[in-house]
């Protein structure tokens, strides 16, 4: 392994980096709900925004912004408590006038800073808590600061989540790489959204950085899938400000697979800390589809099994009854062959080219017992695969 | 209003049927479990089957008997407990085999019995308990009998679903249709599946019957959304025997016309039965979408928004909080203009082009709190239009 997790690490772990996270009176309950994330030295950015049509006004306000500068970002600026979305002008000239405040205050220049909103839909943020937090934050930034920008950007979260791993890119060259990131299950008044910021003080450019990032995204928040909501706000970027030193990591080289490596890493971790938060005490569901005619009709037939009531309530009450698996991949709208349809839970075959197994049902309902369910699905039909994860939450047990 | 409630009416209300329900060992608890709705004279058949690529061996059979035999049907058997879905080449040999027994001892022609099942998944229905269930209700069959069948076809359904019809066609011709349906939310281990069963002693051809039970089932179980599946043993049915006498009901005709009415009517009501129990005491939530671009996008929308948890969370905890309507609109899949899009809960109008409108909370908590929510969404660009029902159960209130 080329990566080991920081003790205590966070998103201002890696060198150049400082960040906070403090109160200023957005969230019901007295909470830190802003948080600022600085570098000293310009950022090569990579992101990733929500696909949901509706977007929410930072959204818009950072696609503006990276669309002209994708190499020079200072600071991103998070609030928790409204999420500005549905909010129409008002809500954008909101968002223009705060980064507009942090670019001052820090600073730096006006172009070089990106915002983050989670909270309550449909009410843009006020303007003066919002200046009065932004100032606060500003004059705290500090590079042991990460922890209180972790707690800061949580919404109906029970606990923070961040990881920093020290990355040896080989014998005699190591850099830091670090994220946080908030997001649950969807519930009412909040929706949870999934807010992910990443920084490395690796000098990588910004084409690199965007590749890097979809593929590790596609390989851990992407196969998140809980209560099947996409929010406005929904945001994943990747800061590397190349404190480290060094030679850029170029294109093909060793460098940048072991960064890529630690980056689907350090994704994977989070993905993960976000699905135990959703859970809650309940089981995590992991669905596998193979032999799908593409990956994308796999993902479709993983997508409607883990929507699937019937299904999360065979999970949580460990029923040896798999009737919702095949009802939910049937109803998919992908193409199939029934018979030569597979269904697998944990170890135990139910189903096998479209008849079913006879299995020994104490053996399923201990294959249904942990706190992890494997639910595998083969199409037989093709080579696309696809994987998601969910959770039992929201079902009686 | 040229149709009238029958009280205490059923299946076999019309002339020249004869129905019950018999107990014969299918499902867990001692209960009815069998039905068979038999005609004296020949049916013409209107039929509506699932839409899921995993299709039960009895909606096979069905399939192959209706492609030959559409005017002469006799009887339909019904059995609850055991599916027979997602059972192979086994579950096949076992609907053929009962529906020969089901034809001598009925003594009708073998291609004349129609087939459906709902219950687990995976099994097929012992065949000697069905052979048994079928001798004692083909002994059993009475003019009365109808709610006893009501009865027989229910799995985790609370109540039995029926209602009858008098259809005034014209002056001095009357008819009668009546219908019994099972279907609730879906509750492990069963999958509620929807079955409806229609009667009519109206002499009607059978591709006039299919049209309008196209139209009804649109209008009615084709607007529910609860858990969002579709079973492998989903059918709705209409027979009509004739049996009221007079000349046939020719398409174009008055009569036509009032007895579609009556039959979207009663289609209706079932629909709300079915609705009724799925809420279980839970709020029902009636979303209109209009102004998509055709009417399957305004569908897609809705279905969306019945999916949401967020939206159930907000109806069921009269919360003022429609993010979740946004957020389940702009994530539908549906090509929309955010700047156009309006949102109404009850009377309260929260969104209009694409902003936020102030409103009284009171009111909005108000709109909320009845048993029946109204949300509507007008995307404001096109002419399509869709219906959808779901209701909050599931959701803590």
């Amino acid at each position: 392994m080329s990566y080991n997790i920081i003790e205590d690490g966070h998103i201002s772990s890696p060198a150049g980096f400082r960040a906070t996270g403090v109160s200023c009176g957005l969230k019901e309950i007295r909470a830190r709900d802003l948080a600022i994330v600085y570098s000293q030295l310009p950022c090569r950015v990579g992101a990733l925004f929500t696909t949901n049509l509706i977007v929410a006004a930072p959204i818009f306000f950072n696609q503006a912004i990276l669309a002209r500068n994708r190499d020079a970002i200072r600071a991103v600026v998070i609030n928790a408590g409204h999420a500005n979305a549905g909010t129409g002008q008002p809500g954008l000239a909101t968002v223009v006038e705060c980064a507009k405040i942090a670019a001052d205050e820090l600073e730096i220049p006006r172009d070089s800073v990106l915002m983050l909103s989670t909270g309550q839909i449909g009410v843009a943020p006020p303007l003066d808590r919002m200046r009065e937090g932004i100032r606060r934050a500003a004059s705290e930034l500090d590079s042991n600061g990460g922890r209180r920008a972790a707690l800061a950007i949580l919404t109906s979260d029970t606990r923070p989540k961040e990881r920093a791993f020290r990355v040896s890119l080989r014998e005699g060259r190591t850099v830091t790489l670090a994220g946080m990131a908030k997001g649950t299950r969807m519930v009412s008044p909040h929706l949870a959204t999934l807010l992910c910021v990443i920084t490395t003080d690796a000098p990588i450019e910004s084409r690199l950085l965007m590749r890097a990032l979809d593929q590790s995204v596609n390989r851990s928040f992407g196969r998140l899938h809980i209560d099947g909501d996409m929010s406005p706000n929904d945001a994943v970027l990747v800061l590397a400000n190349g404190a480290a030193g060094g030679p850029p990591i170029i294109d093909g080289s060793r460098e940048l697979g072991v960064w890529q490596q630690a980056l689907d890493a350090l994704c994977h971790d989070l993905a993960q800390q976000v699905l135990r938060d959703a859970a809650s005490g309940g089981k995590h569901i992991l669905i596998t589809v193979r032999g799908a005619s593409n990956d994308a009709a796999a993902s479709q037939v993983a997508r409607a099994v883990a929507r699937s009531t019937a299904v999360r309530h065979m999970c949580a009450r460990n029923l040896p009854d798999w009737g919702g698996m095949l009802v939910a991949v049937g109803a998919s709208g992908v193409d199939l062959r029934p018979d030569m349809l597979e269904l697998r839970i944990g170890a135990v075959t139910v189903m096998d080219d479209g008849a079913p197994v006879r299995f020994d049902p104490t053996a399923l309902v201990q294959a249904l017992s942990g706190p992890e369910v494997e639910l595998a699905i083969d199409l037989h039909t093709g080579a696309g695969t696809a994987t998601v994860w969910t959770c039992t939450t929201g079902m009686e047990p």
